[in-house]
């Protein structure tokens, strides 16, 4: 039996769980997993099931959406393992982290090529067989840099972009070719230190708890629709550099639980959040 | 428009999810909120609905009922606050924890009364003008006390029984009176710990994370279905008394989250085990 | 034997433990406790010693003032319950919380009065027998309201003003009169969500975690020293409303281990940082 | 200057602090950093401070010798990268975890080997050029496992043993010989399901928080010293598996963290407990 990943969002309307079982009914597919939520403020409905069966998907869609309103969107696919590409710069504990999970069949996903505007990663992608791509910013502009990275991506049918601790800020255009597929790991609790060196930031404040924060990226540098956070506690004692040791670990877990919820088809991003099943 | 909660927890078939929307459709009702659950392992099916609308709830259930499997649990009420009665010994502050918030209008209940094996919580009782029942047990066996105590509980109609720290063990007669009804607070995070002084055993063996469990009561002491915990970090530095206090912060709040979810009816008890939403 | 607590902060200099030990050692006090931390960015020195023991406390603290760089500030005072006075507003679970820790002898301070700008806590203040003081800002300007404040105030001798959500913002004046005393509890995870109605811009802003943080009062709103903070988990489940209520938890909490921490005398306040034994 | 960690754990005694300071004055070395921490209950007094400066170090520990309890535990060394050992089963997490460390220069330790009961881990090891040791215990008797497994430590000079997930029991024989130095990782929040399959026993149980605990090894099995301990919350959703899953990002950093304190000789080993600065 295949199993599908459900998803739909739409305009909140009277009826719409026993429309939609309905359909799944009537293609004799099974609800093996169904989670609703509806946005009361917005108005808006989203649901997320899986379905095991066998049913001709295309039809299924097709009677589905005409079910619905016109302004649903459908996502409807067989459980596979998604295609990631990485991108970092020198930094390695996120990317280790991620390889270390693929490595050892515990990460859903095939990792397709890994992107940095260093070389500093390269003897870290070897180890594990990944291709390395080291595209500089060195004297470049910043269009110039993200053509050029485009370029190499344009050789990937991508599912998720990870910037695992890429560490140049992306143009409005770059983004817009991986809208809603981008995922960032920033090194704070956002919103709090938005920018540049959010761990001295962090020791200046003189906080109690430091944090990381996975994230959707838009054109909004650190205002994209939150995925995942967490924290640890830290103390008086801890300069800027201990905290952004400590701090690493955090930002690894974060990432990795957000790649995670994207590549099993549990995130809704509706305008600046995220619904997560 | 009226709400009401619907909860079904019963044997997992197909289709299931579509006969239930078709009832729910049929009567005119809304889905404001739904959450489900299969416990694949048990082939067991769990669902919580907010329904609004004016129907007739009578019919709706019956109607129900006749779609699902046979051994279907089938709990329908309009949303109301339950009736409590707490029971505690001498320590204050998880009663007086829920007190206050009753105090404040941020309770969904009605405190009936709070019964005690001491007179010592009358004073906090009587600041907030609750019924104090206070029997002994002095002298008394298990038994006869109980039973006493049973009398005080019998004048009131009781949705759920909250142990806010109460110190005494229950025999299985008393526990069948309240099953699936009784809320006890143990001060440890289970299942390490069991029994008398669980702060001293924490000390002895040098745990660096202390925690508080809230579970429902059965014959089993400290084995019931464990509804909420939560834990807070602990160092060489605090003896068991020190833990002891910090702990009762930790107690307070574990408690009232799991008293809440009882509430607002999102708890379901399947053998040993709680399945919330 | 008396036991006292003895706080040094000054210029970082080689031998000051030796110093300090050999007048402890000669005035016959035994070092029951002790931290140090020396902030080597800003070359200064912090002690906190525990000390037992009968001796002539002054002559003590003038023997050690000699030995000591003459920016040495000296704290040394027998262990003993410090005065506080608790300001509010309308919301009652900060005030509650310690009022109730208060009855039942598990906070180390004389509440000396409750000064709100309401009168809705009244009652609550009644309950257990702790002078009211209502203070209406209405159709007063700020300066004239907190001269009226600053009135009442003075009848007493106050260690710490706790501000258990007073919801009016003080003017420097004001701020002079209690400086490095006074605690207050905001409503977030500073720095994140300055200013109103933070659960609101949380909620806006999509975040999966929200906090609570104790920090002294000083000129520059939400600025101050932070002293404790904690966090919990929030979904898209949540909206606003959900979320400040489920924050009054973590917000007690954190104020309550706040005022622990100062009422025990551990907390050094340097420059915008404190630093915490 | 030189930089040196010197640790004392002694009877508790009147002007400790005194005579210490005065001989680390005497020698003209600085206290850069500096904890104590009496055990009242034990009478037991346990200090660690950072010294800074060029004295003859043998003479040193000889007169402060002289000045302290006959029973006194002196440890005084220059602040140097430790030696360590890994072993290791099947699972690649923690490992993985500490080469990655390792080869980014974030561990303070030079991994001089690993050693394993089975083959599956030598891929992971060649990526970062580490000595692999398979050691087979098919058909062996314990003992004679044990003696080939040290037979291959034997070859190094190992200040802390790794247990980074080894599957096996040690013999008392075995443990006596890397006694206080061999660091385990527990899968579950201890004492909480001591012994096999600690995520089946924590489903079957229903707990809503899953932990992980670094512990030294002792003969008792899963009841060495505790380092560190961590949790995550988890829910009814989860099967064991997915707990799991779950648990080893906690596994990993927990034993990351235990192992981090122990390079820096921060922590004290007392009958059955840990001090930790």
């Amino acid at each position: 039996m295949r199993q599908y990943v459900l998803k739909i969002d739409c305009k909140d309307e009277k009826g719409l769980i026993y429309r939609i079982a309905d359909v799944v009914f009537k293609y004799q597919l099974n609800i093996v997993k169904n989670d609703e939520f509806v946005d009361a403020e917005r108005g808006r409905f989203f649901m997320r099931a899986v379905l095991s069966g066998e049913a001709d998907m295309g039809a299924f869609q097709g009677t589905l959406g005409a079910m619905l309103p016109s302004d649903a969107a459908i996502y409807c696919s067989q459980e596979r393992k998604k295609n990631i590409v990485i991108m970092g710069t020198k930094e390695s504990h996120c990317l280790g982290d991620i390889l270390l999970k693929h490595d050892s069949n515990d990460l859903n996903a095939n990792i397709l090529a890994i992107v940095s505007n260093y070389d500093d990663l390269r003897p870290l992608a070897q180890k594990f067989d990944i291709p390395y791509h080291y595209v500089s910013h060195a004297g470049l502009e910043r269009e110039t840099h993200e053509a050029r990275v485009l370029e190499v991506l344009g050789d990937y049918t991508i599912d998720f972009l990870v910037l695992a601790k890429y560490m140049r800020i992306l143009s409005p255009s770059f983004v817009s070719h991986y809208a809603k597929k981008t995922i960032n790991i920033h090194h704070s609790f956002l919103p709090a230190f938005i920018g540049a060196n959010p761990y001295k930031q962090a020791h200046e404040r003189g906080v109690k708890i430091i944090g990381a924060t996975a994230h959707f990226v838009t054109n909004d540098l650190d205002e994209g629709p939150i995925i995942a956070q967490d924290v640890i506690h830290v103390s008086h004692e801890m300069g800027w550099k201990e905290m952004q040791r400590a701090g690493r670990n955090v930002e690894k877990v974060v990432l990795s639980n957000a790649l995670d919820l994207a590549l099993e088809d549990r995130i809704f991003v509706h305008e600046n959040k995220t619904i997560i099943f």
